[in-house]
């Protein structure tokens, strides 16, 4: 499976968030980083060349702050322009029908504020009808979005838990068992630290790995559990 | 009441139901018509200015298409910029609080498809949620939208009937009797036709005046059938 990671941040440079999330997935065959601001400086965006790419990928990602409950302008634009009718609908080919969509949200304020009583009024999925409908109209399979609240705030461990995540949100396949997943991802891991990384990155690898394991032996203890009080 | 009416379009010019619209309300002195596109061609928005001019207005309106189920990339570029941290919110002042917002859509799809079972899949008041959390977060009162479905296929009368709901997005106080709604709009329209209009301009104003009038008789008629229906 192939991943077209569409991101797009007025400051990139200066996003931590950002940075740390593409640190993780250097080097990897079958994720195509295409960062639109850094492509397109003057915001002429390339029509042809961007749906090409779409054809060549099995899964579309876009990752971005999610200021004013929406796109930056410039993913706006691109889907303004790249996903006209006549190549994304409209006619009897959906070149995009039948594969995934995802949604990468940085996100500044608490997760609990976004629930009717909250400050933010609406819940995500809420917010992200438009991209719900745009998938919809797209005949795409829309994933669950990965919503990354309060990157700032956190701790190394939910940290490491939510690179987990963003790597199961490029990379996996969906619909494979738990314990399956697991394997999965610590095969990801292993391939990524016999690379050549920087100690700190190293380390996180390192940290994520452990991360799973232990994760998979509370389950295993708790399958145990469980198993024994059915013996009784 | 003054309305700042902020409008964005990718290809105004083009546009025949931007341009029916905005020929409606020329020579305003209590709407400022504020085209982006126009004002910033370069994408470049003086972000003071704006902020001026919406501290100077009471209620505040979007117009664009609605492409992809959102606003254009130069309305969220705005957003973005205008309404930062510090002006719009994250202080003790919120110099819109108490302010109208509201919305007029261009659609190229018929208002069935938006429903669960129609081609969009979700109504405009899902889809626009964004707009709703926007105002919510300003403290801003969200106004009923204006949504103008496939206006190139509408008949005069129906287009008439648009024209009307326009004026009073843009013109009309909240929460007046109908009867003053109408009273309303009639003077609105007359005080139009005496100023100097074009010979078209001056015949849909005076062809909007007798639908008003015409309504109204309607109404008056039936209001007479159910007293009638009470005294028997």
């Amino acid at each position: 499976m192939t991943t077209l990671l569409i991101i797009s941040h007025p400051d990139m440079i200066e996003s931590s968030s950002q940075q740390y999330f593409l640190s993780s997935i250097k080097n990897q065959d079958d994720i195509t980083i295409h960062h639109l601001e850094n492509l397109y400086p003057d915001s002429h965006i390339n029509v042809a060349k961007e749906q090409e790419l779409l054809r060549q990928h099995d899964r579309i990602i876009f990752q971005f702050p999610f200021y004013w409950y929406s796109t930056t302008p410039l993913i706006k634009k691109w889907q303004d322009e790249v996903l006209g009718e006549g190549f994304a609908y409209g006619t009897r080919r959906k070149p995009l029908a039948g594969k995934e969509f995802g949604l990468v949200l940085m996100i500044g304020v608490a997760e609990r504020e976004y629930q009717a009583g909250g400050e933010e009024l609406f819940t995500i999925s809420e917010l992200t009808k438009p991209f719900q409908a745009m998938a919809n109209k797209l005949g795409m399979i829309y994933l669950r979005p990965l919503s990354v609240f309060q990157f700032f705030y956190m701790e190394e461990k939910q940290k490491m838990d939510t690179l987990i995540r963003y790597w199961q949100m490029l990379k996996m396949e969906r619909d494979i068992s738990l314990a399956n997943r697991e394997n999965w991802l610590i095969d990801q891991l292993r391939q990524v630290s016999q690379s050549n990384l920087e100690t700190a990155d190293s380390e996180i690898i390192k940290f994520a790995i452990e991360r799973v394991q232990e994760n998979r032996d509370q389950i295993d203890e708790l399958k145990m559990v469980l198993d024994d009080m059915f013996l009784e």
